[in-house]
């Protein structure tokens, strides 16, 4: 069992840090984007330094008090937040955003894990180079949080996970031991890959402080198109053709249905779908093309190739930067529509890709008899991870179904699982998907999971609650 | 304390696996491509199915009997050879070979542990795909080894290590449960990554039985060229350059030195140099190009802009695909050669890209006071991977140098260790650089390693000796 964060504990920490470094939590450190859970603590620390942080782990691991880690607060699966139990310490990085190293002709960056997601990128930029993890809170999140849940946003397709942009980490173990691990090496087999096992672990296996992050040459030329496809299933073919004729240089591939144009109107967002009628389903899609290629006839050959195969029915090619950012904002403020009409359940789910076209069509039936809803579905289909949404219909509200919403997500995530995907694809497992994660993870693996949990942090103070109950 | 693999222990065993699974090992189970080692064992099983692999584990975990998996037997770091202790089970997959699946069209494919890397690549190219792991040993090795080793190669610089191109895994932990991993998903936070935790974990952490892949597309075109370069400094720039210049088509990065070249004439390889004379760097570069481009024009452009800068002095472009196979040759068989030289130390170290050409500076002074050595250094230079393997004299014998060879092996690796390096970069830690690992791994590292080690497989049954001591 925890202690709770109580005052005494609280003046001992105090002496263990230097002045400033305890406060009282202030409410964006309570809160998360739903506004579904407010959290609560004991205290909150703002180290400013990795010994700090060590501190405070260590006092905490020897008093038995909770640790809830929080970054940018941006997580959608309230793995910052929690809710009831004895009162954690808080733990922000937030003044830990130095840019350690920048190393351009290794393509390599070694920032503190507070440096907000934005600022990474601009460091990167600032040395000729990318640093190709986006996602739409990229203002505000910050890269330790990016990569304790493993993010996943807009680049995955071609540069991958949060994970596989990290090359190291710098971490505090449950016992308040430093994991040392800055490398900025590509080939390291020296032990287990503390690293991999880190990420991903949603701050329940040690606090990542700094990271030695990839960087990539910014690509010569880009090129985004908005086309109409006549199903999901064509929109994997055409995914499958481009593949083929611009191997490498695909690096957006984005579903959009006719949903989603829908809420951009109906919640007053002035983003107008290019197309007359808005067609069922469109695809973004982007290319990054080395120099010596003329992006838009490239494009324009995988428009004509589309089209000749019947995957395409119509199509728009952005001729400047202005008009390639506004496909983008239609497909990013999709998100932002949907907090405005309020969904029933979001679902952050991934399938094999083959079994994609399936799941949209049999999904809707699956929970047709639980009431009248509408269903947004989108997301980064290249990665077969979509966000399929379920909405009340228009005016009527979320509350009327409140008693149905448990239901619906099971039976979605059912349905998902059976198909062999993933109910928690990119947003994590936080606390929202611990009975989710115990429901479908596969047992071996939780019993694992159970056990090095146990042998990292026998005492259960990191993230209490969060991933494993 | 583990028991030794005795004949009451193998008559047990025998009930629960079907007749003609187990057998006395052949030699080819016992030996090591150095010849360093010979290996001993109670019985080799060779089960056919995950189930008779748990059943072996099971069975092993309740007797405390050692448990040492072997795949292709290629590994140079003894992790497949246990000389001494208790008699263990050795665990080969030999007969586990099966393709589970293949998905080109989600860029995917599911093969058992037992398939051999190039019979890997044959399935993959059958579907117009590549898998594009690529190493010397492929046509024994097998990737269930090289997953377990997290094998690197020729391929890692555009397409990163094993473990990059795994998406999920089969295996069976060391209590003898199995972990049903078989992912096709490209995003999936749903809980801790026990894939990269068994990858690269040498068998010490579970069998892996079968492995998801990742697939790519077939490239359209390759280039490769032979560059000679005035120092491993101005290699270095030109990788920058070639990386700049031709972003995400950089796909072979191989430094050569003159002695390189001299051993293949030493030992009688029938491979040239293009060069007259040898000069002291090579760079072996390959591209590969999506379609519509030009590979000669791309690769003269880089050539010459090499040239401009005074990073390159001389250079062959390969104009068939014959010449481009020889350019590799001549790369590949300088590890056939060392090994006929016979080396008194050989190093598999990584280093950050900054830092290399200080290495190579700096190493050969650092042993010169130990004896008269020849160095023969070259390497995979994209990925800061080389193997700096040090030679008796012409006319000597490294038995010669037999006294001195932990030492040189030692000030090569504290000058490693003191430039942010590994000294295990692709070929993993096995038994030969236990102490090693225990010298220069971070301690955090090392002590969370342990309690992972003693919570997954508390008895010590899998690889005993291997990776920690």
């Amino acid at each position: 069992m925890l202690n709770p964060c109580d005052p005494s504990f609280v003046a001992r920490l105090g002496a263990l840090v230097p002045e400033g470094t305890l406060s009282a939590p202030e409410p964006r450190h309570l809160e998360e984007p739903r506004g579904r859970w407010q959290g609560q603590a004991g205290v909150l620390a703002r180290p400013r330094a990795v010994a700090e942080v060590a501190a405070v782990v260590r006092a905490c691991a020897a008093a038995r008090v909770g640790i809830v880690p929080v970054s940018g607060g941006t997580g959608l699966v309230g793995g910052q937040i929690m809710v009831d139990g004895p009162a954690p310490v808080l733990l922000s990085l937030e003044r830990m955003t130095a840019l350690r190293g920048v190393y351009p002709e290794e393509n390599a960056m070694v920032v503190e894990a507070g440096m907000l997601l934005a600022d990474v990128q601009a460091q990167a930029e600032k040395v000729g180079r990318l640093f190709p993890l986006s996602l739409a809170s990229e203002g505000s999140c910050r890269i330790g949080g990016n990569l304790a849940s493993n993010a996943g946003g807009t680049g995955v397709l071609r540069y991958g996970n949060a994970r596989d942009l990290c090359l190291g980490l710098e971490a505090v173990l449950p016992d308040g031991s430093v994991f040392n691990g800055l490398t900025r090496l590509r080939k390291d087999n020296a032990g287990y890959d503390l690293r991999h096992l880190l990420i991903g672990s949603e701050g329940t296996l040690g606090v990542i402080t700094a990271a030695s992050l990839k960087l990539f040459p910014r690509p010569a030329e880009r090129v985004v198109a908005l086309l109409a496809v006549p199903s999901p299933a064509a929109a994997l073919k055409l995914l499958s053709l481009c593949g083929e004729r611009a191997a490498g240089m695909v690096s957006g591939f984005e579903l959009i249905s006719r949903m989603g144009f829908d809420f951009l109107a109906e919640t007053g967002f002035d983003l107008r779908s290019p197309f007359d009628p808005v067609p069922e389903w469109v695809v973004l899609l982007e290319l990054e093309l080395p120099a010596g290629l003329e992006p838009e006839a490239m494009m324009a050959q995988l428009y004509e190739a589309g089209t000749g195969a019947g995957l395409v029915s119509d199509g728009v090619i952005a001729t400047s930067e202005a008009q390639a950012s506004h496909l983008w904002a239609l497909r990013e403020t999709i998100p932002l529509a949907n907090r405005k009409v309020g969904a029933v359940s979001s679902h952050d789910i991934s399938l094999p890709l083959s079994a994609i076209a399936g799941f949209i069509a049999e999904a809707p039936g699956a929970i047709a008899g639980l009431g009248a809803f509408r269903v947004n579905c989108f997301g980064h289909l290249g990665d077969g991870n979509l966000h399929w949404n379920v909405f009340p219909e228009r005016g009527h509200a979320k509350s009327e179904h409140e008693a149905v919403r448990d239901r619906v997500k099971t039976v979605v995530h059912d349905l998902v699982h059976s198909l062999g995907g993933s109910v928690a694809a990119e947003h994590g497992v936080g606390r929202l998907k611990v009975s989710d994660l115990a429901r479908y993870a596969d047992p071996g693996k939780l019993a694992a999971m159970r056990a090095i949990k146990a042998a990292l942090d026998p005492a259960g103070i990191m993230n209490p609650g969060a991933v494993l109950a």
